[in-house]
């Protein structure tokens, strides 16, 4: 890929608009404390503190850094593509300021420099150590590349490079790891714009480290004189630290933590060809994608430690389904793609961008939500299981790590749209954008035009500088049920695709057109037998959308309404709505109540009305009046 | 009445036995910690440590005298019926150490005495002194009603003439109330077998303190100098001492808090005639019974604080539902009744005997549940927000409050099947018994013979020395729809019941047959429309019993079972099932599994196979090999 796609779509511009319009200023704004009535963040202030140009105290979390680095990362990625040199200033600024923070040795922490200087690396399992260093190192690599200045790069290489000297296998050395994975990706990132294999070979040894026994966190807690069992059922799973990581066949723990594991997993299986890992890293996709995630691509469905359950408890009510975990979900589904290319990686990843994630954000940027309920009955969030589900999305959290993922996330949305291999090229999204590659040593630009997810009309300009043979390979989404696809203007049959990629092997020559029309009708879904929640229930999905109703367009008490099984499902764009969405109405049917009475309970017959039932896209929902939500719907 | 019913019924000797014979011996043993492998009750121990007969330290919770005081109780109701010398010595040696353990003022209460002499009554909110004083003067007056023994009644007596001296409105006395009430029900007891209005007025005064400001918790806590807000969402809803309790129109906080309070409430209303009181009673009353009560008569469907929630909020795998909250509810019905004659009061009563009380005990009587969940999934009960729900009965608790409420409950059934008054007798409920009363000067004895819950027939004979009239009014359960009735072998039109009951006015004759003959088929009964969790769904229900379906008869993943509107539901008697029960069997539809596939979701079709289900009543689940339990049944 000779550069990054510029992004032009419809749907996608504008979430990227928000994102340098709102949200990247908010934050900017909520990391320096000036944001009125929101909780106070304190972390530009702490590298400040730490660089020795304020004096005071450290607060907020042992990991304010982070959202830092992920505010800097969105940063580059949106002036990759939109320049602002007022932006630009602001985070040239922000780097010189790290770099005065840096240690003379090159360590990089505001917390252990400012509060606990003398408790560096002793407490890995906990305080996010490792984790805010590889946060830093992503948003180094993103402002390095989309602005080719090295000074954050080299900040972070010098800190990678005293890290590299204090862990290792060596003896001296700490063998082990930190609590939360980040450090494991960001350093293969580092390795790719640096092409330095040291930081390629300390990634490898802290995913290798992992879950040996004796345990590391067991002997790093008693050299601190911590006898107490793990809080997290005094288990280990919460890190993803309880088995070396081949030998773990099933998602467990922290969530995000997991995604950012899994993804360094793929990455390193990737780069360093490594079988066993890419098989662990396929066990483990299997596991999340076909029996612990939600509809939505939500995943991580219990409060308790932000954490996997286990296989098929989805509940929809309790679910907690980070933003953040949604996110890694895309991080990781990306890297195994780059690992193995097949549609189904692709297809989570859709699901994830289309829904889990960007649900997460107000339409106008400027409200968020940390959990991503499938069903949501306000009142009910009162109860005490279920305080985590807020009904509305707050302007900023104790805990602000989903925001600023986000902005990263949808800053960087054209990384995701293709994969490279030799001379092929995978269309892995369909998204308005403009690329180019070389082939040949030809340059080759391709230039996609489309109004999805709305539309499942998709034109595909594909044009090298002179006629060359190389090989589109076109994504066929597991939604669709019937493709048609056109080049210059001739059907091609869709058929013989290859692990869901229509492979088109051609001489191309200049200005060369494909079009393709994804049939989009309105499905109604079902989960899998054992999501015993969803038993007798549905969800209805339009191309890669996942609808929910909402109290404001269908009245209080949703689980009232039935669709019934037969119903007729209309969609139509309406402009007005939400930004522009596709809605879906059916005439439904709802439990009457008028005529029940005073009693509870009644050996009765239900009586039901007739009531058009209006959905909309889920990740839309709660940007009107608040009140319920359901996605999965009672049929009749 | 002239004594109490001597119960000779098929269903609930066996019960009872079960208590004489296994719970009231298995309970003794605990309490003195002689059971291997369950948790140390020490609560005999405390007691002989504060008569100076042993030596040691306080342990346990701050109630654990009411652990005894229960015991003691159900030990005296059993003796009323089932004499035991040897338990009987038993009693009142434990009653020669409690009076050894009254202090010289009166005082008894082991935690104050032995571990806080100097903090007596300075934290009501939190300790529980006043609670422990009620029930071991429930103890007393069911002693002394069950032998005709004074010392005990004597010992409380001292001690309530000690509280009389310490609380009230006068100057230099404690303007407050205990944060757990029980003492006010007790008190009326008290002045029962006493007839000292001391008494009453102390129970009368209590209820009224409550809820005024400024809150006495909020002055006691300051006296301490703990200015923490109240754990409960720093409300005082959790005690019920939110607001004066005749400004209380919804039920909130801990259920078995609130259910001894409106106990008292009911006493008080009828023994006072405060009509004001009354209409608070039947305002909440209504408020449980028709917005917050689960279909087997659990009440409090929230695990923080054991608390009620708000109305139509009854999610069926979360509940709550404690023991002791149902047999608390037993306790208010029979006190409306009391107050009130209303079948309505009843046939919560009845709801509450063969479901939600019931449940708590193993059939053998030696394994308990504390929470009496409507579904249950054994391998959810490791997630975080569901771990109060244990799919299987456990030996003993920490916090062993339900298993002997639930044995004195069993021991006195006898006291709920009659309410007198006047020259009437309304029978509230069914159950074989011979008891006798007194009208106009002449002995009446009625003998009731019936195989109630599982057989509609009942025979009544009524038979006075001599000719004489009086009524005899019959109560017709809310959940018959047809009821045939003669009276010495000539059919009686069942019409012109008032509030729920067939008057029978005549001059009754030795011998008289009354002969009642209930229909009793299976019904499919529905939830209100509001509350959402059981939209679609049905419950099964014959007579008063409610049933569930069980793992062990229809296989794993209950919720895939479908009933159709249709099926036929036939019941028959399985003498060698669980003691004894009606069988419920349909033909049903299971979702197929086995054609699915690995994929979570697909716009599929689903495919259901034939099942034949199986229901038994929902108070003997878990009584052959554990798995999952479900009452409200999904419909197609």
């Amino acid at each position: 890929m000779l550069s990054q796609p510029k992004v032009t779509d419809t749907f996608w511009r504008r979430y990227m608009d928000i994102v340098r319009d709102e949200v990247i200023p908010y934050q900017w704004e909520a990391l320096n404390d000036r944001i009125e009535g929101a909780a106070k963040s304190h972390a530009i202030e702490n590298i400040r503190i730490a660089a020795g140009v304020a004096e005071g105290e450290y607060h907020g979390f042992v990991f304010q850094d982070s959202d830092v680095a992920k505010w800097l990362e969105a940063v580059a990625y949106s002036l990759a593509t939109d320049p602002n040199p007022e932006l630009e200033k602001i985070a040239d600024e922000l780097i010189a300021l790290l770099g005065k923070a840096q240690q003379e040795d090159g360590y990089l922490n505001t917390y252990f420099t400012v509060k606990e200087p003398e408790a560096r690396w002793t407490n890995l399992r906990d305080q996010h150590e490792l984790y805010c260093a590889g946060h830093m190192m992503e948003a180094a690599v993103a402002y390095y590349r989309a602005t080719g200045k090295r000074e954050l790069l080299d900040i972070m290489c010098r800190f990678a490079d005293y890290i590299d000297s204090v862990f290792g296998v060596e003896e001296g050395k700490i063998q082990g790891y930190d609590g939360h994975q980040e450090i494991e990706l960001a350093l293969v990132k580092l390795y790719e714009v640096t092409g330095n294999e040291k930081y390629l070979k300390l990634s490898t040894f802290f995913i290798e480290e992992r879950g040996k026994q004796p345990h590391f966190f067991d002997k790093e807690s008693e050299a601190r004189g911590d006898n107490n069992p793990f809080w997290y059922f005094g288990s280990y799973k919460y890190s993803q630290s309880h088995l070396p990581v081949r030998e773990q066949k099933e998602a467990v723990g922290h969530s995000v933590r997991a995604m950012y594991m899994y993804a360094a997993m793929a990455d390193l299986a990737e780069k360093t060809g490594d079988a066993t890992l890419k098989e662990a890293c396929k066990t483990l996709w299997d596991n999340v994608t076909n029996k612990q995630m939600y509809i939505t691509a939500g995943i991580g469905s219990s409060e308790f430690g932000e954490a996997f359950s286990f296989d098929y408890d989805l509940p929809n009510d309790l679910s907690y389904t980070e933003t953040c975990a949604s996110i890694g979900l895309v991080f990781w589904a990306r890297r195994m793609l780059n690992l193995e290319v097949n549609s189904s990686y692709a297809d989570v990843m859709e699901r994830a961008l289309y829904n889990g994630t960007i649900s997460g954000m107000e339409l106008d940027g400027k409200k968020f939500f940390y959990v991503n309920p499938l069903e949501v009955w306000p009142e009910a969030c009162s109860r005490h299981e279920k305080r985590h589900v807020k009904p509305v999305r707050q302007k900023w959290f104790n805990c602000a790590c989903c925001p600023p993922n986000l902005a990263r996330l949808i800053a960087s949305n054209g990384q995701y749209i293709y994969t490279e291999r030799n001379n092929e090229i995978f269309v892995n999204l369909y998204m308005g954008n403009e690329a180019s590659f070389e082939f040949n040593g030809k340059k080759v630009n391709i230039v996609q035009k489309t109004e999805y997810p709305w539309d499942g009309a998709v034109l595909i300009s594909v044009s090298p500088e002179a006629a060359t043979e190389f090989t589109v390979a076109l994504r066929i989404p597991g939604w669709c049920r019937k493709a048609d696809l056109k080049v210059n203007g001739e059907n091609v049959a869709v058929e013989n695709t290859v692990n869901g990629y229509m492979y088109l092997t051609r001489t191309w020559n200049p200005d060369d057109q494909i079009e393709l029309k994804f049939d989009m009708p309105v499905e109604r879904m079902k989960a899998h037998p054992r999501v015993r929640e969803n038993a007798g229930k549905t969800a209805l999905q339009r191309g890669p959308i996942v609808y929910c109703i909402e109290e404001v367009d269908n009245g209080a008490n949703l689980p009232n309404i039935s669709l019934p099984q037969n119903a007729r499902l209309e969609a139509y764009f309406d402009g007005d709505l939400l930004g522009g969405v596709v809605v879906i109405q059916a005439e439904a049917a709802r439990l009457e109540e008028s005529h029940w009475g005073q009693a509870l309970y009644k050996a009765a017959e239900e009586k039901y009305q007739s009531h058009t039932l209006k959905a909309v896209p889920y990740f839309a929902w709660c940007n009107r009046k608040p009140g319920e939500m359901l996605v999965w719907l009672n049929e009749n």
